[in-house]
């Protein structure tokens, strides 16, 4: 007999709910671990079954990221919470030059959420972590009262290893250097916006929501000097630019039509009053590297499944107000601000 | 000119609010982080301001855990959401034998949240921290709409050090092994549970929440051979114990005279219909020695400001059932299982 289980049935995942138990560290919480999270997650990390993940030595500066994924709805196309949770916490170390290695993920559930949800959330998760490489070694549930959250909520946080010698940041930026971007901007936001507001295409948009430590790793043996690289989620292109400037202390000059962006995510922002570099993306990369390798770092990222549509966008330059500004399609020149409000509330 | 805040007035900490604009990536959150998160929490990893914290490298074994937590209400006698943030977290990597170092901590706030509650919550954050000997190195913010969520829920992830040779597990533990709690149980699921149902006594109850690495500093250093500590939170010593005789495949004899409780912990788990073995703590340690060490063992625990009641209450038996049973106060043995159901919600 297994007395652990011995009460309770299983768990009943076609038809079943998340209750206030599943939170509450007796038998319907063990039970919804180990025949639901367990069950997809599985490594030998995790499986150790402790109140902390044991991980082997790792002889090397250690680079950690933690997210909160709040995105609404759960579902949308091109991904949903489970993989975006994964995505962006492996994306904010992928960028610092580290690899990935492990990630935890702690689950706020609301209440009556289906557990059909909660197992195509968490496959997707076991599905994004097998892609980027990286496995989820603990793990914390919690359930709140309907009403009081929305759903489920999911924070990750990410541990990887940054070889020796290795260090990008924004301060490295000097005057000459060269912007690059991986591909379109503005994909995931729009897509979320879209779903929201029901707004039907021929083309439907999807989120290019994806892990990006298999480009950067490309990138970094490319043997291009790269400054400093981000990944633009919440503000876009214009908010990680702008960060970049004021960390190198230059301005940074823009092409608008250098900046790849999709035709039909142009429409919707037409439509709604958006700007395609203020919007989230979750699968896009800008970098700055020093002229001389730009060329040559673009056409490493174009033989990359991710950096396909890549283009040269920009230059850094001497400007003592950090200015980030963009020579638009008719010739003009605007400023590139952050913004100072909410556009696109719960992108991510 | 400070073009990055330019725009924008000081945050009113003292009658101000969380609006969406906060998590929205543009100048309000970073407006929020720097007058906010980073005056309170700041040091040199936090400061780096990138996507991820670098941190040194560490030549031995990491310990991963994460916690998010939810607890209601967010303050309550003897702490608040912050500090349990903290030391929920910080516990978890003690009671595996190692030196807690790091943490990140994410924010799932509720528009309209006050900015003064969220400034004390940080402040707590930074006071349990700095207690604790732990730096927290990242963090996120995100904001929910209004009736999305409940206040504020925190998520922290902690990282540790091991060392070398050090493996502590419940499946080490052996027959004849001895457990010992570090002091009064269920005080931290009774204060919350009074202040939540309004209940006043003479003497007021404080949750326990604290951080244990200190006094498990200590115990580790007096020679004794520790198997495998525990802190019992959410379920409490009946789950924690249930758990270590499942991972060693023994059987756990207590003795219900042995075990410490308030008597006014007892008052009101006799008024509520609970056990205080259920109960969860927070700064409670179940730890299981060899017997010939636990005298020494208990000595050492109370010679600590945090271990002043310790107490020997059991032993580890043969017993291919895992079965945990008490002999109780009127002399009669009962069954102590895992509770199948909730008791008591959102008490972490």
């Amino acid at each position: 007999m297994n007395s652990k289980a011995g009460y309770l049935r299983h768990l009943d995942i076609k038809n079943g709910q998340i209750d206030m138990s599943h939170g509450g560290g007796g038998r319907a919480m063990v039970q919804l671990i180990s025949e639901l999270f367990a069950r997809h997650l599985a490594n030998e990390y995790l499986s150790q079954g402790n109140d902390g993940a044991c991980l082997p030595a790792l002889n090397g500066r250690l680079i950690v990221s933690t997210d909160s994924h709040v995105v609404s709805p759960l579902f949308f196309p091109g991904g949903d919470i489970g993989s975006l949770s994964i995505h962006g916490t492996v994306n904010d170390i992928a960028v610092m030059g580290a690899t990935p290695l492990y990630l935890t993920a702690g689950f706020i559930i609301e209440e009556g959420f289906p557990l059909i949800d909660l197992e195509r959330i968490v496959i997707s998760m076991a599905c994004a972590a097998k892609d980027a490489n990286v496995q989820i070694v603990a793990g914390d549930t919690k359930v709140v009262e309907k009403g009081k959250g929305d759903g489920i909520f999911i924070t990750t946080t990410g541990i990887g290893f940054l070889p020796a010698g290795l260090t990008l940041s924004g301060s490295d930026v000097s005057q000459g250097d060269v912007v690059l971007v991986s591909g379109s901007l503005g994909d995931h936001g729009i897509a979320i916006m879209s779903q929201r507001e029901h707004l039907a295409f021929d083309t439907p948009l999807k989120s290019d929501t994806a892990a990006l430590n298999g480009l950067i790793a490309a990138m970094l043996s490319s043997g291009a000097m790269i400054k400093v690289m981000r990944d633009p989620t919440r503000g876009g292109l214009a908010a990680t630019l702008n960060e970049i400037a004021h960390q190198s202390g230059l301005g940074i000059h823009l092409h608008e039509s250098a900046i790849p962006v999709k035709p039909e995510v142009q429409a919707v922002c037409e439509l709604l009053g958006l700007d395609a570099i203020n919007i989230a993306n979750e699968g896009k990369l800008i970098v700055i590297c020093a002229a001389e390798h730009a060329d040559q770092l673009l056409a490493t990222m174009r033989n990359h499944p991710l950096g396909l549509d890549a283009a040269i966008i920009g230059v850094a330059v001497e400007d003592t107000n950090c200015f980030v500004q963009m020579k638009t399609k008719f010739g003009g020149q605007r400023m590139v601000d952050w913004l100072a409000g909410e556009q696109l509330p719960r992108i991510c």
